[in-house]
């Protein structure tokens, strides 16, 4: 059956990656031209200049959701059998990342407005990514069960990376904090955890995550 | 022929998931950020707040749309072969599933509005479930055909599934009625039947429905 | 080398597919839900009713697209090799395909205007219809040189196919002569075209174009 | 494993297919019908001739797009194990490339604006030109590293390779040249460069790259 069509595994893949590549294009309608009316004296280059909130926001939200797909792309590595409950675990992820552009729009919008509203855009970015990340564990949680991996896991490993996944959600919900103290440094800290898992991932060096072409 | 390239019935499954994937996804697009100009002295949170049935459209449309998802994979799991009338049954089943985010989107304005012009978002919602449910049908009554699926089915079978989707058909008929009545219970009962249907799947358990990734 | 990544067939089948899944469903993003200024004493029904072209144009752009889909389809279940000439041709076809939902837009706005703007409207309409039955013949064109097909071609169906082409680009260009006498006309036209297609395919039953699932 | 999802090189393949489909597609939403309004008494024809700039950003956008996928589509399939380095050089090549249709629109708009304005709109459409010519070769260098092609490449190639880059580099930066002078010659200039790609691709007959579909 599997050689006719896309297995199971297949098209979860396949329905994640599309939902993934147009959350992650979709960013785009974010960078909005200034209409002609909204440039002034100072001409088109300081209309944009003023935008760079929007710019910084695409930067951080394209890294966000590319390494959500980097790791969701290293789970179902492992994972062999897909069940009911796994595909609605990642339907509640996937459900989290869709949404990405619209906090991005929101903090694009409101960054460089001050105040309360400022606060209100970046604490609503942050619990975003703290939503992101629960449901992400949830996925994890649902694959980890008995029989769905290509080997089970050893119970050590999967409390290894429990901590991991708890760790990220202490980031994240520092992030929070930060939120109510300044936006700016909201976004900032967004890219330094985005960057900061780029090069985590960079370095893992562990035979069990070599990834082959094969 | 299909090791050079996707097979028929793969690329049938690729392009569904494709515009499934864009359509749920689009519903992004619905989370407008209110602009500068109509956040009031009460502030972002309260615009934000205002809002509320367009992330409830959301979350609703979204789990629509995938248990749609879901179900077609499931179908398409057991066809073998596909044909000219099962392509056609399918494209107007995605014309169906395509347009979800606009009655989404006119239910999420339209919903605090109350009077005539709740009514009239909250029934047009409604009957595009009853028009996607009938287009489901019918995607399956093409698949059914003889010689289409792995093995034929058992008359017996058919018809349990078609009561079934009798079935799903009078509970959104139900929502229509309910429409006329309230929107924002309208967009409730849809709530409910889409979560009705995750469990009713997680709990499905026959061997014939177990979902293995090879 | 086809077995570890997605063969260039294939590839240029998905990157193809994801293009007309993308334009199908943006096709949505043109059914507009009226603003609440713009709904007057007559209400939200009399607001939507009014919007008719955008729906019929909805469904003749969707079933055109879903057409594509399908023809383009067929022909690639017989393509064995891709080269240079045939993926810049199938660009061609993809980069007219995926501008519908312009004039689709154009002409839902324009077509109750009457007058020398709604010819207009339905004239670039038609012409765009023109230009795609164009690109469909030159990859057909590309694709039945010497070599490219899992079989070669007699001269004989090669002329039977252009003849038919050929036809096809009579009804197109006919459309545009209707589209200067009447914009609403033009539409019926195409969605009878459309139509005329979709039976067509339905009753072909010459084996070679028999569709199966491996 | 391989044979029961889609390797790593295939999700790779298949995100950015992905993600390069949505972004050709999504400048299909710069051809914006003008409103009612908008159109003077010189009637619809003359309102959407005066948007000539949208049409042919349109097409050389397109086009640049199109040949990137090409070329991302030519480089892979010499490509047998991803890494790590290889994802996020790919990921920031996307970034570049999902961001085209905000300087296309934007050049769009400004393009007869003439003066500063349209001076800044082609600055920065050249400059995002730069950036992926950059981001193309960094994901070059990463995949060309020991041990991620099918066969090593040797020196020379690698070298020649590298110089065919600079040269394409050395072509873009000579357009953010032109784009000082006049924005029309700066559309001018990237149309041509992608059609010299275009043929240049045409003619390429060495064995080596002889495309197969398996």
């Amino acid at each position: 059956m599997a050689r006719t069509g896309l297995s199971d595994k297949g098209r979860l893949e396949a329905f994640s990656d599309g939902v993934l590549a147009i959350a992650i294009t979709l960013l785009t309608l974010d960078l909005r031209v200034p209409s002609r009316d909204a440039v002034g004296a100072d001409g088109l280059a300081a209309a944009l200049a003023q935008r760079w909130p929007a710019y910084t926001a695409y930067v951080v939200s394209f890294l966000v959701i590319g390494i959500i797909w980097v790791n969701h792309h290293a789970l179902f590595r492992q994972v062999r059998r897909v069940d009911r409950l796994l595909l609605f675990a990642n339907l509640l992820l996937l459900m989290v990342v869709a949404a990405i552009p619209f906090p991005t729009a929101l903090l694009a919008e409101y960054l460089t407005e001050g105040g309360r509203d400022a606060t209100t855009a970046a604490v609503i970015y942050s619990l975003t990514m703290v939503a992101m990340s629960v449901a992400f564990q949830l996925v994890y949680l649902a694959a980890a069960r008995e029989g769905l991996l290509q080997q089970d896991l050893e119970p050590a490993v999967v409390r290894r990376q429990l901590r991991r996944f708890g760790a990220g959600l202490v980031l994240y919900g520092g992030t929070v904090a930060i939120a109510l103290a300044s936006a700016p440094a909201t976004l900032a800290a967004h890219f330094l955890i985005a960057l900061y898992y780029c090069f985590d991932q960079l370095t893992v060096r562990r035979t069990g995550e070599r990834v082959e072409a094969s």
